[in-house]
């Protein structure tokens, strides 16, 4: 039975990966990728720092150019966001029998309403899991005993959320810098290892 | 850091307890009683069999009151548990700086709103954790994998859930067997160990 959980590189994502290990399954780590920009590649050294298999999922390219254009309608990128997250996990759900993600009590998109967990879960005869039941303070508490992080502000080097292969493909089809007006800078969070402080008995 | 963790003995409450001592937390298993039935045995008996700490939280008896009256006037035992259950975090958060209970996602009742959430853990200065993220059949699958369970028509000699106090007082105030009306006989899941088919490395 294999686990696979979807992984930014960044606390939220590490975190849930770890819990399920820890619980005793088999976790690989999956990045989604739609081969417009190699967004995948900071997660990707991520996974590897924390010793976890990792794995880039290639998607189709409409699923992106969708999400822009209904980003690009609304003005803002709740719909885009979440019409890529619901593809992404109905793809992971063909090969892992327990599907994983970060999202946390306190997020807003994408996160999957109590409904849409329902029937994605029976139509796939998938588990669905996430980090519903911690808040901010709690994964905090957990990300500074466990991880070595860096903070840096957003770029599309030090990033691999959804909104990195979305901002390139706006800015590809709308002139360079577009899609600035749409997803404000904002500070990045990855996770680059283990804490160095944590004894060997804590890993 | 301490982590108390509200605690019936059943499946749910003890697989967060494991989740978190799994995370490097301190935990200790907390069951309320309000002094009409010594309904903590089962729960402390699980707690002994995994090894965890186990308190009994003393609590004034007017709360139980104020909630069979609830429950009298509604006919349902809804609002009657979720005002036990909110008085018992409130009081744990005096003891502890994270407070947890099995809450899981197909949950109803007791649950807290994410507003209530929120105005616990600001008001009280803690931290809040629940298995909001876990579903049944997840939940069911770490519980087969790790405990021994016993399953039994509920009484109040194998469980340790808040009804077996609210029907006590029920059926003193109303005469025996009033409650029988409001709480129908369910089925009862308890954790009485690890299993055995657990490697000495897994626990």
């Amino acid at each position: 039975m294999k686990a696979g959980v979807l992984y930014s590189g960044g606390k939220d994502s590490s975190l849930i990966a770890i819990i399920l290990q820890r619980m005793g399954l088999e976790v690989e780590l999956i990045t989604a990728n739609f081969g417009v920009y190699d967004s995948w590649i900071p997660a990707s050294k991520s996974a590897s720092a924390l010793g976890f298999k990792h794995r880039v999922l290639k998607l189709d390219k409409k699923i992106l150019k969708t999400a822009v254009d209904k980003i690009l309608a609304d003005g803002f990128p709740n719909r885009g966001i979440d019409h890529i997250h619901h593809n992404v996990i109905e793809k992971v759900a063909e090969d892992y029998s327990l599907v994983a993600d970060g999202t946390r009590r306190d997020d807003r998109i994408p996160k999957l309403k109590e409904n849409q967990i329902r029937s994605f879960e029976d139509r796939n005869q998938v588990e669905y899991v996430n980090l519903q039941g911690f808040g901010h303070k709690t994964i905090e508490r957990f990300s500074s005993k466990l991880f070595e992080v860096t903070r840096e502000e957003s770029n599309r080097k030090n990033n691999s959320d959804y909104e990195v292969e979305v901002r390139c493909l706006i800015d590809e089809l709308n002139g360079e810098g577009k899609s600035a007006s749409i997803f404000p800078q904002h500070f990045q969070t990855r996770v680059t290892g283990w804490s160095p402080k944590l004894s060997s008995r804590e890993l």
